[in-house]
């Protein structure tokens, strides 16, 4: 690719800003890479601690929202759901085999009810139809390790970005080892700073800003099921754990040392909320009644929802992405999602695909490089935020309802009659790479059909198949080709 | 009232915090209030001078947002439709004569075509049902001064919120005359800071905040047809003026010495923008072909069209508005709309009519009068906030459209046979005090209904009375209570 010389700043040296300088390190440019937090690889090594949680992280299943969000504690043992766009963008800086490595695959959600057998309900219908539970901590550590073998890539740890003013271009770097602030002079600033991001906030500033910020009135909390002896998985291992209640649901990932991180969804408010359980008798009395086979898996249960803290959820989204030649926001800091869809990080992923793609197309023009990525991502990334908020109403709700577990076989069967029409919504988000809007599109669409299809049936072999063939091709006409 | 001695903070002496400083005083508190501009009854007076456009204010009927907004240059001559609500909130603080003294009654919409004849659209069809063009700078100073003669007010100009930490209650104000921070400890503090708000960008950072910013494409710009000889009115006094061209309009507000101010809203960017029309030339073309009366009666256009800075048009909206029982936002800060339903100002002193109920029946608990001011407000103000926006199409496409003229016609009509089921939605907002949500619902109804009735008639008096005897007995059941 040749050598650029130029340097691009990174604000944030999370999972987003050290994969992308990885990619733009591998383009030839300089980057100088600006991380608030100290170095994690020097913090003692997170898997299995799973009960510490980390007040920086987003919780469940694609924690992405504070990569870099609040000081201190990152990568501890959040864990994270990678899948078909993380890998890709993984691979595309040679890291696919290494990250798969430290991961484990998660064949489908394992359904606990109140009462009666679990049910796994799988995520896909081919062998490699899987999602992977990574501990967010070890792919931070892995990948700043991978950014720092780069010619070209200094990361500087402790060095918080206090301000960027957008007219002068000065960007205020505080050392937080000697409160002195620098004041730099960068010729591009790329803002992969999370949801709390210093430079979104900055951009604010800048007139004519778009944005929306809007919180769950569901906040989140860490527990933990510890390994059994000798590392021992004390339920399946390569599922995803859901205890759906309807108004709040628990679940659970695996982590490599055979402990399972958990996370309770809960109101922040109401009769049953964070807000209101607060003793550690009715918190157990309340985790007994609705969650009764994990509860005895948690020796530590009331101490670790004492301490704690409770997480929020927010679906932020903003635009324009970048000013003039000289600022982008990427991945959480420029739309932060919630983690239902398991797609926080996977989409930040696909960011630095796409922008790598942009400057391959566009570059030395800066200014067509930025414009370009926004217009041709935002209405992906509005797509996926609105998907990730429907999935928390699928997750904690329909995944019991046999109606959606009717609809959700007979999806399967579709896909495999008609494998380049009828493609899961889950599938293409999870296991393909199709722009997320044509995901939420066909999604709607395909709804449509396995309402109709399931009106009046009970099982899945009961299917009339020429209404089907009709449907499919009244609406789902033009052929879909996975990349 | 009684003396309460309690002190209130108030950031901001714009048009609501001055209104807001006489209700609490008024009440028997202590009221302090900070504002960032130096005080404006120094500066040069203002009516007349409506070619120095302000750049702190928002332009249009209603420019609101701007009040406190950016500094300097407050109150020279943007003009403001004063309705129903706001002068309900005037006469409660016993002000409505003298503020009516000051401004000029507009009976309707005076749409003037590129070709053919001036089309008067009346209001309303009462007498009184007026709206009145006042001096935002004018209205500023009355109030100030009015509220400085009631006790326990003090005023302090120059002096800039430079941030308010939550946790500790500590307010930073600037004094731009020495540049000195103090630093405060008050115990209630008010954000009436327009849609810029220092308040609301603190409250930012206490988590769970939502917040929606949506610029429109297009934005503002000022310009002014002078009085002619002995302050004689050069086009209609009574009327506010509209030229409907589609994608973008002119309007005109009548001024007291004579001068009409005008607002031409247009597109940021595209072919006939802001951002492509900057030759002067070019401008007076453009302005002769689209705007040729009007043009004819500014012999200053490209002057003031190069020298006037272009405005922008946001919708604001968030919540919660309050922490705890001590910080509160209230007017644009809260609540920030687009100027084209007249409603900004009219809007932000209902909030001091509303807050003022709160306090006469939840004082001395605070957080019960704050959450019970934000709970009672929130639905209308998103009401109006839509509405205005929804009324920016109606403006500068529909007021020429005959459907819609039709439309109205019978409107007034339905209102006369029925007048306590059928009230127009403008009528509704801007001669009674219906809370905003009620408009915008019964708007709703009312628009089907006069679509059914008019589809295919084209004169008013070809209305099938059976027809609309049974529509409004279906639809609008409920008898409607004017206040």
């Amino acid at each position: 690719m040749g050598v650029k010389r130029e340097t691009i700043t990174l604000i944030g040296a999370g999972l987003a800003g050290s994969l992308l300088a990885i990619f733009l390190a591998r383009r030839g440019f300089r980057v100088e890479v600006y991380e608030k937090r100290s170095d994690i690889r020097r913090e003692p090594s997170g898997a299995g601690q799973a009960g510490q949680a980390d007040q920086a992280g987003q919780a469940g299943q694609a924690g992405q929202a504070g990569q870099a969000g609040q000081a201190g504690q990152a990568g501890r043992s959040i864990n994270l759901a990678m899948s078909a766009r993380g890998l890709h963008a993984l691979g595309q800086a040679g890291l696919q085999d290494e990250v798969l490595a430290m991961a484990i695959p998660m064949v489908g959600r394992l359904i606990h009810p109140v009462e009666g057998d679990r049910v796994l309900q799988p995520y896909g219908q081919r062998e490699n139809e899987v999602i992977y539970s990574v501990s967010r901590g070890e792919l931070n550590r892995y990948l700043l390790s991978a950014a720092e073998r780069q010619d070209g890539v200094r990361l500087h740890f402790n060095a918080r970005c206090t301000g960027l003013e957008f007219r002068t271009g000065v960007l205020y770097v505080r050392d937080d080892a000697t409160n002195h602030v620098h004041s730099l002079r960068p010729d591009r600033v790329i803002g992969v700073d999370g949801s709390a991001s210093a430079i979104r906030t900055a951009m604010m500033n800048v007139g004519r800003f778009d944005l929306s910020q809007q919180y769950l009135t569901h906040g989140y909390k860490e527990l933990t099921i510890p390994a059994g002896p000798d590392g021992a998985y004390r339920m399946e291992r390569n599922a995803l754990h859901i205890w759906p209640r309807g108004m709040y649901m628990l679940i659970a990932l695996p982590n490599l040392d055979g402990s399972f991180t958990c996370t309770l969804f809960f109101p922040h408010e109401g009769e049953y909320s964070f807000g209101s359980l607060k003793d550690p008798r009715r918190i157990l009395d309340f985790f007994k009644l609705q969650f009764p086979d994990a509860t005895a898996l948690m020796p530590d249960l009331t101490t670790l929802y004492r301490d704690n803290p409770t997480g929020s959820l927010v679906t932020l989204k903003c635009f324009p992405w970048h000013y003039r030649d000289r600022v982008l926001l990427l991945g959480d800091a420029a739309h932060a999602i919630v983690p239902f869809f398991g797609q926080g990080m996977n989409c930040a992923f696909e960011d630095c695909t796409i922008l790598d793609e942009c400057i391959e197309t566009h570059w030395p023009d800066w200014g067509r490089v930025f414009e370009s990525f926004g217009h041709r991502r935002k209405e992906d990334t509005d797509a996926i935020a609105d998907m990730a908020l429907a999935n928390y109403v699928e997750m904690r709700d329909l995944v019991s309802d046999p109606g959606f577990q009717l609809r959700q076989k007979v999806g399967f069967l579709l896909e495999r009659k008609y494998p380049d029409r009828f493609i899961p919504r889950y599938s293409m988000v999870s296991f393909h790479r199709f722009p997320y809007r044509e995901a939420l599109h066909s999604g709607e669409i395909q709804e449509g059909i396995l309402r109709e299809l399931c009106a009046s049936i009970s099982t899945a072999d009961q299917v009339d198949w020429n209404a089907a063939e009709r449907l499919v091709e009244e609406r789902l006409g033009a052929r879909m080709t996975p990349e």
